[in-house]
């Protein structure tokens, strides 16, 4: 699998162009994508700028010698490069299992394009095998709970290693949710959900993704445009 | 007007019943009603819990010895008592010039009723000659208030008084929206802002209040049911 990833990374780096801003997602695929780029940064020179979504890939960029500026300092991304957990053939998907969601999504609005990166397991026909993570104030965070199952099956906190809540770099609670599958409609449940005060932003994307990079298990990227 | 507040908040403090769980909002006239539920308290005996929207609001009630509990201690609030900048005949509002609007919306929506608190001054046709308030999560706000001044007329930060940004409870910036006057549709408008990544919260209540407390200038309260 890390060869798979590791291929859809180098796929989705080499359409950088010199002198982008280069949004930089999180996760396992996002990982190899910023190391290939940095790979094409130091062979063939090319200027660019780096935004991440999270503090590891920060962190990545950093020590692999990407230019890295806050996002205070852009007006605009040209390109983010980002994984997902569930993509269908709409390009709706479920993103947030590494916890980085409201961050990715604010990369993606300000972005002229999203390219997603996926190994082909995460193609699905339809949304909702995997849990629809939301990202929640902590200020009365199990009423929040209490609304946000009432459009759910299962509802829980996402916590870490030690049981402790996963707390977000924005400083809130995440809960996963498993909806009654397939959710048909992303859109809605999206509204449905961020009308709950105390949602802070979901992991639903949709009429947001562009090129699709595809690895799969023979070694080959596809690219869906 | 201070006296006006005053007598607003003695007369919805009497509607408070034995044994309720209240919930206290932010701001002037609120302040009286905590007050004058404090009063009803020492001189009646009744036995009630409180939550606040703020920590200004809480410090007062425990000031003056009401029981103040988290709100992680409570499932349910019978009564929020809550005043409003702008409110409607239809009962929409807009809150939030305290900064107080995500808590205090996360309090109405896990109360039994919102009972709200104005002077008449507030009362308008339609709302939208007040700001709307948005509260807006840190990272990325200058990208988030690209996407709110393309809904709004003018879209400016709120600082304090050394002209450093105002941050809320919950860590987040507030912008203040001028939107072009008057707002048909608070749902729809809130629908918008709410799709913005970034978007934590907004000054538009609709669909939730109940009791109206309206304090006129000749000294009079009336009950709008």
């Amino acid at each position: 699998m890390d060869q798979i990833k590791e291929r859809i990374g180098q796929a989705a780096a080499s359409i950088v162009e010199d002198g982008m801003v280069i949004g930089l997602g999180t996760g396992s695929t996002a990982a190899y994508f910023i190391q290939a780029l940095a790979k094409r940064v130091d062979v063939e020179g090319l200027t660019i700028v780096t935004v991440a979504s999270s503090h590891t890939s920060e962190k990545l960029a950093r020590e692999l010698g990407l230019s890295f500026v806050s996002m205070d300092a852009i007006d605009m991304i040209d390109i983010t490069f980002d994984g997902a957990d569930e993509i269908d053939p709409q390009k709706q998907m479920i993103k947030g299992a590494g916890g980085a969601l409201l961050k990715e999504k604010i990369l993606a609005y300000a972005s002229r394009e999203l390219v997603i990166m996926v190994d082909s397991s995460k193609c699905v026909d339809t949304l909702g095998k995997a849990k629809v993570p939301v990202e929640v104030v902590q200020f009365g965070h199990h009423l929040t709970q209490a609304h946000l199952s009432s459009l759910a099956t299962s509802c829980t906190m996402r916590t870490r290693g030690d049981g402790k809540p996963f707390i977000t770099e924005s400083q809130h609670f995440i809960y996963d949710l498993l909806v009654e599958s397939p959710i048909n409609s992303p859109a809605l449940l999206d509204q449905q959900l961020r009308k709950i005060p105390g949602v802070v932003e979901t992991g639903l994307f949709y009429n947001i993704a562009g090129r699709i990079f595809i690895g799969y298990n023979d070694g080959t990227v596809k690219l869906l445009s």
